[in-house]
C-alpha cells in the first residue's frame, strides 16, 4: 500500500494545480471511451452477474449495467465535465483595518479514498467528481462488482493518459483483502478524507476503524408521512413510486406513518394500489429496518408531532416527506424533522446528486460535519486563507 | 452523563427555533454581568493562578485574567451578538426541471463538546458562539482554570435565565475525572460535534478515542520563510512580532526558514534583534517543537522549494508566511503551502477569529474537513434541504 499511497499524493500534487480545461478533457474523454467500448463493459458486467449467486435481487439491481445505464453515466459526466469549477473559487473575504486582504479560497482536499458496494457507476462517478474538484482518489469497489470495475479503471486510465495526467490520479483498489482497507482508512497523511458508501457492517467497519475523517454514507431509512389533510390520490402515488420505482435505492421509502384522523379511510386505498405493486405490508415492525426491497412499514400515529418524534428517533437522518394541504404543517415538518433531506408533497427518490444539480454523487452523507445529502464536486474541496499584507504586525 | 445529556438535548431543541433577538440579548447579557461581576471573576482567577504551582509562565499566561482581558471577552461578546445570524441563511437553491422548489438552508449542528484547557475566556466565547449559532453545548474546561470557568459558567447561566431560555443551553462539566470526558466523546446521538483544543496529549486522546465527528484543534507549528529578495527591516519587525508578542499563542512562530543567498547578512541582524527580546535561538532543532516560549528554531534552506517542501513535511498546516518582494514566489507560496491560513509579508499572529472578523472563535482548526483556520459561528452549522413539491414523482 505504501507504493499505492506515494504515486496517489504524487499525482495529487499535479491534479492540485492542473487547469481546469485539462481535468474537464479527462472527464469527457471517459465518456467517449465508455460509448467505445461498451460490448467489453458489459461483457465484464456479465461475468460479475453470472458470478453473483448469492446476491439478493436488490443488490444483483444495483450489480447490473445495460446500454441505458451506460448512457445515464456519460450524460452524468457530460453534466460534470461543464459544471463550475469549485478549484479556486473565492468564497469570501475582506479587508483588514490594518490593509491585509484576507481572502478565503477553495482548494481541493488532497487524497480521496472511496469504498463502496456492488454499483459499478460509482467508479465512473467517483473519478470524474475527484477530477471535477482537483483530488486524486483511491476507489475500493465490492469484490462482486470487480470485473466492471477493473474494465471501467482501465477506460478512465486510459483518458488520464489521452489529457497527459497521471494514471495515478484515480487508482482502483482491486485486491479484496479486508487488511488492506484497514490500511487505507487508517493512512493519516496519506488520505485525507474517507467516503465510504454501502451496507451497515461496511459503515461500521469503516467508522470504528478510521483514524482518517469520514463523511458516511449510511442506510436510507426514509419515511412518508401523510398528514389529515394529504390528498389521497397524490399520496397513494407519492408513495408508490417512492417504494416501488427502485425499492434497492437508499431514498426509497421504508416507513410510511399516517395520522389517524384518517387511517380508516386511507389505509385501505393505499394497501389496494402497494398490493397491486406486489408490496407487502408490515405494521408491526421494529421501525428501524431498511428493507430495500418491496416491503413497506407502516404506523398510524396521533399526530404530526408523534410524526416528527417518530422520524427523529428511527430514522437515518436521509430523506423524509410530509404530504399535506397545510401551510403550517408542512413548515413545522421541514423545520422540526433533522434531516439531510425534507420533502413536502414530493418522493423521497428526489434525493440524489443528479437530480439535486450535481452532476452525480460521490455518496450521500448521513451525517451533519462537512456535508450533508448528496455530494458533489463541491463537497470534495476544503478552503485555505490567503492573506496579503505588507508588512503588517499584532 | 445521562442526564446532561438529556437536559442538553431538550435545550437543543429550544435553542435550534429560539428567535435571534432572543439568543442576542442572551449573549449581550453575558457581557452585562461580567462587567458588573468583574471583582468576582479576578477573584476567582487568582485562585486558580495561585493553585497553578507545577505550570508552565505560558500557561500561567493563558489561564490569568485581568481587567484588559475581560473587556477583550465584552468586545468579543458584543462582536458576536452583532453578527449576521447563521442560522436560517439560505445558501442556494434552485427549481428542478419538474417544478419542485430545492433550497439549501443553513442550520443548527445540534449539541457542541468543547474540551480545552487552560484560558478562561473559551469559556464566554465558546458559549456565546454557540447560542449565535442555535447550538447547546457542553464545555469541559481545564481543572487549571476550574475556579474561573465555574464563575463565568454561572453568568452564562444567569444570562440564560434572563432571557427564558433554558440554562441546559450551556454546561460547564466541571468534573475532572476523564472518564466523563471519554463518555462524552464517544456519546453517539446525544453530541453532534466534539471540538478539542489543547496540547498534543489531548488532542491525542480525543482524535483516538472519540466516536463523535471530531474538528481538531492542534498545535501551531507555524513557520516564516525569508525569501532572498524579502526586505530586511520589515522581516525583523514581523519576525519579532510573531515570536514575542504572545510566544504561548498557537499563531506564533516556531521556525523561521532563510533562503541561503542571504543567510550571511540577514542572520546576524535578526539574532541580534531577537536576543534584545530574551528569545533563544535554536539551529539544529527537531523542526517539530512547538516551543510556545521565547525560543525559535532556525534554518538555512537552499530555495522557495526546499521551504515549501519543510514547511508541508514539518508543518501542523495552521499559518505560515512568506516575507518576499517577488511577485511569483508570493503566489507560488500562497498556491503551495497546504496550510488553513498562508501569508504573504504579515505576521503569523494574526491568525485568530476576531482578527479573522469572526468576534470571537471556538477553535482553529487544522484539520481540512468541515472547516478549517479560525472556527466562529458559521462553523457550527451544517445544512438542510427543504424541497417544495406538488405531487413530484421520479
Amino acid at each position: 500500500m505504501n507504493e499505492i499511497f506515494s504515486t496517489v499524493n504524487r499525482a495529487s500534487e499535479i491534479l492540485r494545480i492542473a487547469p481546469r480545461s485539462v481535468r474537464e478533457k479527462a472527464i469527457r474523454r471517459i465518456a467517449e471511451l465508455i460509448t467505445l467500448k461498451e460490448v467489453e463493459i458489459l461483457a465484464a458486467n456479465r461475468t460479475d452477474i453470472d458470478n453473483a449467486h448469492s446476491l439478493s435481487p436488490a443488490m444483483v439491481d444495483r450489480l447490473t449495467l445495460n446500454s441505458k445505464r451506460l448512457a445515464d453515466i456519460c450524460a452524468s459526466l457530460e453534466s460534470i465535465a461543464s459544471q463550475p469549477d469549485p478549484v479556486g473559487e473565492i468564497l469570501g473575504g475582506h479587508t483588514h483595518p490594518n490593509g491585509m486582504r484576507i481572502s478565503k479560497v477553495r482548494v481541493p482536499l488532497g487524497v480521496v479514498g472511496i469504498i463502496y458496494e456492488s454499483r459499478p457507476n460509482v467508479t465512473i462517478d467517483c473519478a470524474a467528481l475527484c477530477l471535477r474538484s482537483g483530488n486524486a482518489c483511491i476507489l475500493r469497489g465490492g469484490k462482486e462488482a470487480i470485473n466492471s470495475n477493473k474494465t471501467l479503471a482501465a477506460i478512465v486510465s486510459e483518458a488520464l493518459s489521452y489529457v497527459g495526467l497521471p494514471k495515478g490520479a484515480v487508482v482502483l483498489l482491486d485486491d479484496p483483502d479486508r487488511s488492506k482497507m484497514l490500511t487505507l482508512i487508517q493512512a493519516v497523511g496519506s488520505v485525507d478524507l474517507i467516503i465510504p458508501r454501502g451496507g451497515e457492517n461496511l459503515i461500521k467497519f469503516v467508522t470504528e476503524n478510521a483514524r482518517v475523517p469520514v463523511v458516511k454514507h449510511d442506510k436510507g431509512l426514509c419515511h412518508i408521512y401523510v398528514d389529515s389533510s394529504a390528498d389521497f390520490a397524490s399520496s397513494i402515488e407519492i408513495i408508490n413510486n417512492a417504494k416501488v420505482s427502485r425499492p434497492s435505492a437508499c431514498n426509497a421509502v421504508e416507513t410510511v406513518l399516517v395520522h389517524a384522523d384518517i387511517a380508516d379511510t386511507f389505509l385501505p386505498q393505499l394497501y389496494e394500489n402497494l398490493k397491486t405493486s406486489g408490496v407487502t405490508i408490515v405494521t408491526d415492525a421494529d421501525w428501524s429496518t431498511e428493507y430495500l426491497s418491496l416491503t413497506v412499514a407502516v404506523r398510524v400515529v396521533e399526530n404530526i408531532n408523534a410524526a416528527i418524534a417518530h422520524i427523529n428517533k428511527y430514522g437515518s437522518g436521509h430523506s423524509d416527506a410530509i404530504l399535506t394541504e397545510n401551510y403550517s404543517n408542512a413548515q413545522d415538518f421541514l423545520n422540526l424533522v433533522d434531516s439531510a433531506c425534507v420533502y413536502v408533497n414530493a418522493s423521497t427518490r428526489f434525493t440524489d446528486g443528479g437530480e439535486f444539480g450535481l452532476g452525480a454523487e460521490v455518496g450521500i452523507s448521513t451525517q451533519k460535519l462537512h456535508s450533508r445529502g448528496p455530494m458533489g464536486a463541491y463537497d470534495l474541496t476544503t478552503y485555505k486563507y490567503m492573506v496579503y499584507g505588507s508588512g503588517q504586525t499584532r
